[in-house]
């Protein structure tokens, strides 16, 4: 036990006070967790762009003072009443989605939709009591996704903590608590390309390129990276792309050019744009008789998906993915295990490209405005 | 080697003369089997839908005088050239969709849309040559689906020839030729319903009421028949159908009318009815997490499949199938295995409500027409 348990701790925490407006690093007040949750030291944290969204604050209900932060490891401090799950010491990921082991979803071998503890971006306060754990200057400080991850302490739901192998590299598997685990999931777990086989990735940022290194991984020869935005094609030559195609440099749509390129269709797509043009395209560019296409971007709430079903019929199947079908607390922790005895070649060096130390974690931020890089870790300690 | 081999047949079939007009039988010569063909002598056929459809000659190429017919069970009479699979005497079902083993589908173990012989309704005539092997009074007879089967004999290419165990009772497999097998290989090949789970079976059609038979065989415990036609349920019932949902008896989209039956959506949902309406609704009843929804349906030209993408981001799955799945060749001859020994309760004399001598077959018409029944068997002999 340490003896912070059961006591208020105060740490430092990176503090948003209004939409849009820099982070303050300000001394909070941090309750100790209550039935079912757990207290985290964090030691690392990366930003995503889930985190900046809701820090801009544009359309939705803003929610403010709050302390953002979703992608983390960390070790336990303390646990609330009648968690026996994890102890103090363990290592851990933080979540943003969680895992009860007791709903239908949990129970099913195919869902990792929690009905308990599902992402729930409006929740703004802990799931037992509807109350705070954080204040500072005596104001309760609003949630972030059940993680809260840019504070030195945190309080989570215990359903939403991976328990993972603690010798494993945490300023890198940091990044596999979000995005990094949402497209390799969506590779490995649900497209689940052949070797040999063509894969169509469509957008090449962090979830896509995550996507063409899961299709790497999966030993697939074609990856064809597809983005409007040609500055990122470069990088995604590191991540097993092999062909790049711009959908402006062309007067057909993008899918008549994939399938002319494959005689006929990709095998597999994964899209992770959020686009629902993108959306439409990776479906129609995969081959009839077999392809499988996978959505994993977040459409806008008024998109429709659209296409002729004889697309559908000519036996091509359409599947969404969330978090790569990964369950948080029994799939994450094998991942990382993975990871760690080298049995997946996954290189996850590649997608952090920046690092700063908590006071600087604004420059996170600026690096993400400007479309700098993949993933910026910020170093909790020091 | 029957004494007929490499002579020209005479025989009687079905000649269909004009649109929609009652079919004629005839005396009608038929050339021998070219290099890769086969000649069968039909003992029984049985009536689809798709004949209906292309005799009536309503939105497409009418293309006269032709012989129809494609669900059939018969024995080959001789072989041309280069047949080496099949051989006089072998009893066989041919069928409206080939399976040339050769090509990138037929290799792939997922498809059954074979390059070669897939199902085109728009040849009239060998693939070898592109002739007729009919005539009759000295002119051509077109031919229908490759398969022609409304004839004492006919000419097929081999590889739409399924050979099967002699043993099996022809006048009820003939019937898994077409309509049954996709209804029940939607089921049993591509929507995999669990034992105790629940489907929903939109259109309760032939094809439909084979998926609900497939659903059966496959132990899910809450079959929910839909039908804009409230006479179709009480036969359904037979078919292993326990609940039953008339769209017009509600004034909300009937997938929230099955949502709230069923806690959130049904496991699986095949849909056999060609509307995309009831594609659209099959979709969005299937439960977020695990659920799949198959579409058999065959749609018009410019029907638009629309729903918002966060369906499927929700872990829905959606697959479009042919022919259920089955590949002709490999797939048929092992199902009718199973029939025969009894290793599947398929129960097809349900579906058999008709039986009309050859000299009646306008009369399967007129039943078809009518929307008396299922499947109507046309028994060649006498
Ligand atoms: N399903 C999940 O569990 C989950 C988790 C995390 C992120 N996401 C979603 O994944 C998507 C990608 O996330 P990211 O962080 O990599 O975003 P990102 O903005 O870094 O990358 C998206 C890329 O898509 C490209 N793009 C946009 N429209 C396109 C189009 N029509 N055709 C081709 N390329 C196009 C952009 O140029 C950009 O390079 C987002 O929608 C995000 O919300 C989903
Ligand atoms: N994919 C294939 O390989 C294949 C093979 C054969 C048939 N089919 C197709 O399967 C479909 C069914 O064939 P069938 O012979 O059983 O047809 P059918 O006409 O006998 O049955 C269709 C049923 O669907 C019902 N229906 C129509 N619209 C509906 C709606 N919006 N909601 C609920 N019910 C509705 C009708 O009332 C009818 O009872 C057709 O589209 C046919 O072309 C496909
Ligand atoms: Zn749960
Ligand atoms: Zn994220
Ligand atoms: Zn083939
Ligand atoms: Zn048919």
């Amino acid at each position: 036990m340490s003896n912070t348990a059961g006591q208020v701790i105060k740490c430092k925490a990176a503090v948003s006070w209004e939409a849009g407006k820099p982070l303050v690093i300000e001394e909070v007040e941090l309750a100790p967790p209550q039935a079912n949750e757990v207290r985290i030291k964090i030691l690392f944290t990366s930003l995503c762009h889930t985190d900046v969204y809701f820090w801009e604050a544009k359309g939705q209900k803003p929610a403010f003072p709050r302390i953002f932060g979703h992608e983390a490891a960390g070790v336990v401090e303390s646990v609330g009443e009648g968690v026996t799950d994890l102890k103090p010491g363990d290592t851990v990921l933080p979540v943003f989605t969680g895992e009860c082991k007791e709903c239908r979803h949990c129970k099913s071998e195919e869902s990792n939709m929690c009905d308990l503890l599902r992402i729930n971006t409006d929740r703004t306060v802990m799931l037992s009591d509807g109350k705070s754990r954080f204040s500072a200057k005596g104001k309760p400080i609003y949630h972030f996704l059940g993680t809260s991850t840019f504070s030195e302490y945190t309080v989570a739901h215990v359903g939403s903590v991976a328990k993972i192998n603690p010798a494993a590299p945490l300023d890198k598997v940091c990044v596999l608590s979000c995005g990094i685990s949402t497209g390799l999931g969506a590779a490995i777990n649900v497209a689940k390309p052949k070797k040999g086989s063509s894969v169509a990735v469509f957008g090449l940022g962090a979830v896509g390129l995550a996507a063409a290194e899961g299709a790497r991984i999966s030993g697939a020869s074609r990856i064809i990276g597809v983005d409007l935005n040609a500055s990122r094609f470069e990088q995604a030559k590191k991540f097993g792309v092999t062909e790049f195609v711009n959908p402006k440099d062309h007067d057909k749509p993008v899918q008549e050019v994939i399938a002319e390129m494959t005689d006929g269709g990709v095998d597999r797509s994964i899209e992770c744009t959020g686009s629902v043009a993108a959306m439409i395209s990776a479906f129609e560019c995969v081959h009839d008789g077999w392809g499988v296409a996978v959505l994993v971007g977040v459409p806008n709430r008024d998109d429709s998906f659209k296409t002729h079903p004889i697309n559908l019929l000519n036996e091509r199947t359409l599947k969404g993915t969330f978090f790569g079908n990964f369950k948080p607390r029994t799939d994450l922790p094998r991942l990382v295990e993975k990871y760690v005895n080298k049995e997946l070649d996954l290189q996850l060096e590649k997608f952090i490209t920046h690092e700063v130390s908590f006071s600087d974690i604004n420059k996170a931020f600026d690096y993400m405005l400007k479309g700098e890089g993949l993933r910026c870790i910020i170093r909790m300690g020091a």
